[in-house]
Order: structure tokens, then C-alpha cells, then sequence
């Protein structure tokens, strides 16, 4: 038996090879980052290299809009890919940018990028504005459409404010407990509880810097790490969003970071003298890794009802209420 | 019994007063010009503005993507409203822009306005060039994703051109028989019937530059010119492009002939003494006078049937083979 399996985020140098091998590891619903700094026609742009792939690659992957695409890529063996920014910049200073976005396929927007953004504060500011006041308005906007607000690199009091304001539970697509491992990108237990009480989810992150150990994390330490999210999240609150970059060179961290904010080099939370991208744990290589991830829960503990939730259920019941518009 | 009702085109000055005529008129399924001269931003910026028109008059219009749509509005007694370019100026240098266009729900692009474009020579050039090699891409394109290559505009050779290339049947949305009144925007009849051979479709424009005795055409004439065209093109290729435009300040038709391509003024089909729009004949002062066609066509021999292709049926057939995207 195999578990529907969802990826809540991936951003790797896509190819043939790759979507081969997400699509062999059993993933059916896949959320690709397609901006991180990119203006509206940049982002535009990015779209048109993805129906590109669509096209070459139709045997493996389709464009998903809705939660029942993730069903019809298990199906036919395929692999459902859903949009998201990790930045709210294609919008630029225009609200209704957001439904356009919508229409053409756009599901996750995070409301900043590690700096301030017109929306909200990133998790890399010294102050923390919380939610500006053209960020309350794409928040009701978002809200409207059925566009998943995504506070994965936000700081903590506009995350906690995002939550409040959202008529919707809103994600946090990758990350992990700050309590597990102390990194800016991860999330305190406040957070973690107000966004499971609104009904919102957590992705947990494989990301080498968000993980204790980094690198040489242990699966077990993972898993026991998603044992006790469960417990201050609920089992139905979380599920993966592994965050795996592969094969990207290193001018792709580079734009990440550095976009075009800044002159000097800025390093992320890596450092000058691990400037580029770290290397993935030995259990999480790739997309096959999420066998891995699976077996681990299974071995300290976790029934088959909850690994399922894990690893797809939570995140397919999440799509199917946040993707549809309401009537304004 | 009211017959489907479908105008393949209109351009006013949007109200709710102006949504709720042509709901009233019986009109199920509408296209609507909304770019002109306009890049690519700024057609986007127009959508904007069609999505506010929707989300404000829900109970009269909403946007019309495929064939179905126009019989959903039928059935709720609303209006689809489906989107057309009367310029190839909003997809830029870029063929990849076509398909975003598809995506945000674009079904009609004329290949060019009155002037050479870079996809097709306009009526109001000396030499007609044909199709550009850009034009022969984007004619692939608009057959792969389903979009309506509209020749209204356009030269005759760039027009059997078109006819020739295009692997779907292609439209003329709003002209008259150049036989019946002698402007540079109705179409000779070798065009016609190269038209209806392929299976394309013509609709009949009511704006008084293309009317015999213009203003003063009277509707019985414009009857019998719907009969002999359907003795050259068959009753089942034609339908209604009414080209209406309501309440729109003279800047508007400045921008149609001018756009930003002249400092010069240039008055397309009017003069100098004649500059704005001219005055709608009086049987057809707004949509409502459709009943006044219907009518006279009635009146010079047609029978229900024949009336019903007219008014809708054969309009829905294209739209229903048109619109849908092929493999590539």
C-alpha cells in the first residue's frame, strides 16, 4: 500500500530527470516555488517556462489548480504541481494582481521574504511591523480568491497577526520548531499553536540549516521532532514541505538572498565560508527519501492512519478548503 | 420561444445600466474588445478592471470561457462575457505570451489593427506583406491552446493567408460583404468564401461605417445582405458582431485610430467633420435591437431554424470547437 504523498515545497533546477524521479518516489501533489524576487512579467515569465514543461513533460507532470488534481495525478501516475511565491513582489503595488495570479494558477503567496516587504515583516528584520496596511487588504484579497497566505519566512508577530486577520487558516509551507533547532526560519511554539488552533498547517522543512545537526541529521531525530509537533500541533495540523533544492548553482542561493537589495553579498543563513547550498542528510537526498521519512515514523511509533494523514491526507483536506474563491 | 442569442462583438463604455440592456435583450453570450493598442500590463490592468465588473454584477455577467458558459447564462438568464483583442499589441515579442493570455481566459486576437503588426498586414496599409514568420509561430500557438485568430481587421492576402495556415477554421467577427458597401473594412467575396470553405465565420457589424447608407441603412437592406451572404458563405458560417459601441467619449475612438503610433490625428472610417462615432441606425440604437433584426429576417423569407443558426447556433458550434486546448 502506498500513501498519497504531497510535497508542500520544492525549488530545485527542474529537468526531466527530476520530475522522473518525484514522480517514482510517489509524490502526487507538488508545490514549486516560481518567484522569489521576480517582478509581475519576471514572474510571468517564469510561468511560460512551466507550461514549457508541462508541455515536454506531460507524461510526468500537470498544472494543479485544485485539490482533485491531486487525486487525478495518483490516478494516472503523474504528478500534480502547484504554484507558489515565496515573496509577494510579483504584485507589485497592485491588489488586484493577486486574482490575476489566481487565474493563472498561483495557490501559495508568502506575505514577505526574510526582509520587510509592502505586506508584512520577514523573519530577518530587527522590528517586526506586523501586517501593513496594504497587507490586511491582499490578506482579504487572498482570502476572496482562494490563495493560501504562507508565513514561512515571516517574523513571528506578523505570523501571529496573519493568522488573526485571515479568514482562512493560512500555511506555513517549510519549517520546523525553533524549540528543535534554534534558526531564525524556525517557529516558536506560540506560532505553532495559533496556527493549528485557526486550522492552519505546518510543512516540516529538510532544509540541512533548519534541521538539529544540520546535515548530519539523524531520520530519527526527525521523526522524533514530528512526534512532538503532533503534540502541540495535533496530528491533522502537519506534513511535509521538504524545501529540496537540487542541482541549482549557486548564483540561484545567490538571488534568493541577495535579489537586487543589496549591493553586498548577503549570505542567508548560511555563512562566507558556506556560502553555497548545504548538502542534503544521506536519508533525504532527493524526493525517494520520503520512503525513508515514512519508515521512520512507522518504527517509533506512528499507525498507519496517522502516517497517511502525514505524509498527504492533511495537506490534500487543506487544499480542497483553500483553493476555491468566495463570493466577495 | 426566445432564440440563443450570441454577439461576437461590442466595445462600450461598461455600466451595470449597459450590463443589465443586454441581459435584458436576450443576449446569452457576448465578446467583449478589451485591448486596442494596449502592452502587455496594461491589457492585464483591463482584466483587473473585468474582474471588478464581475465581481460587482454577478446576477447579469460573468466571464465566459468556453462554449458551456454561454449555455449556463441561457439557462441563469445572464450573460458570458468572453474576452478578444482586436490587436496582437498585449502579447509583446513574446509567442509564450499567447498561451498566459489563454490561461487568463483570452478566446479572440486579431493579428492586426488597420496598421502592418508583427504578425499581419492591417486594411489600411499600401502593401499587404502576409503573414510574418512571427505570425506564422503565433498561429501555431493560438490553434494549440485555443484562441480565435480574428482577421476583421486585417488585409486580404493576410487574411487567406491566415485562412490557409490556421489548422482550425478562423473568424471575421465584425465585418460586412464589401459587394454591399464599399469600405475598406468589409471583406471581397473570394475572401468570404475562402472564409466559409474552412469552416471560419463572419459576423455582421451594425456600425454605420460599414452599412450601406450608413446611419440612415435601413433594416430591410441589412436583411438582404444577411441573405445574399448566405447564398455566397451558407447559413451555417454566419452570425452577429454587432461592433456596438455605447457611451464612449470621443478620447476612446482617438485611442482605436490613433493609439500611440501617430502625433498626427488620423479618423480611420470617419473625417475630419465626422470624427466621434457616428450615430447608430435606429433599429439597432442598442442591443435591444436585435428583436428588430429577428424580425426582419423573418419577414424576408428566413425561416426559425435558419434564424437560430444566425442568432446563436452556429456561433456556439465555433466556440465549441475553438476553445479547447490540442496536444502539441
Amino acid at each position: 500500500m502506498s500513501h498519497l504523498l504531497i510535497d508542500c515545497l520544492q525549488y530545485s533546477n527542474w529537468s526531466r530527470p527530476i520530475f522522473q524521479q518525484i514522480r517514482d518516489a510517489g509524490v502526487s501533489g507538488l508545490h514549486v516555488t516560481i518567484c522569489y524576487h521576480e517582478n509581475f512579467i519576471e514572474t510571468v515569465r517564469n510561468i511560460t517556462k512551466w507550461n514549457d514543461y508541462f508541455a515536454d513533460n506531460s507524461d510526468l507532470i500537470f498544472h494543479g489548480k485544485y485539490a482533485a488534481d491531486i487525486e487525478r495525478a495518483k490516478a494516472e501516475n503523474r504528478v500534480a504541481v502547484f504554484y507558489g511565491f515565496q515573496n509577494c513582489s510579483p504584485i507589485e503595488d497592485d491588489v488586484r494582481l493577486v486574482e490575476i495570479f489566481h487565474q493563472l494558477g498561483v495557490r501559495f503567496m508568502q506575505l514577505s521574504y526574510n526582509n520587510q516587504s509592502l505586506l508584512a515583516t520577514g523573519c530577518y528584520e530587527a522590528v517586526d511591523t506586523g501586517i501593513t496596511r496594504m497587507g490586511r487588504e491582499v490578506i482579504k484579497e487572498m482570502n476572496r480568491v482562494g490563495m493560501v497566505i504562507d508565513m514561512s519566512h515571516s517574523a513571528n508577530h506578523s505570523t501571529l497577526q496573519a493568522i488573526e486577520l485571515s479568514t482562512r487558516p493560512i500555511a506555513i509551507t517549510h519549517a520546523n520548531p525553533h524549540s528543535w533547532h534554534e534558526a531564525l526560519r524556525n517557529k516558536p511554539d506560540n506560532v505553532l499553536r495559533a496556527l493549528a488552533q485557526s486550522g492552519g498547517m505546518l510543512g516540516f522543512s529538510i532544509y540541512p540549516h533548519h534541521l538539529k545537526d544540520k546535515s548530519q541529521c539523524s531520520v530519527q531525530s526527525f521523526c522524533e521532532m514530528i512526534a512532538r509537533t503532533a503534540e502541540i500541533m495535533g496530528v491533522t495540523q502537519i506534513g511535509f514541505g521538504s524545501d529540496l533544492c537540487l542541482e541549482q548553482p549557486d548564483s540561484v542561493v545567490e538571488w534568493m538572498r541577495n535579489g537586487r537589495w543589496t549591493k553586498a553579498m548577503d549570505y542567508g543563513e548560511g555563512s562566507k565560508d558556506n556560502a553555497g547550498f548545504p548538502k542534503q542528510p544521506e536519508w533525504f537526498e532527493n524526493s525517494t527519501g520520503f520512503a525513508n521519512i515514512l519508515a521512520g515514523l512507522k518504527q517509533i511509533g506512528f499507525n498507519d492512519d496517522d502516517i497517511a494523514l502525514i505524509a498527504g491526507k492533511n495537506w490534500l483536506k487543506f487544499f480542497r478548503e483553500s483553493f476555491v474563491g468566495k463570493e466577495s
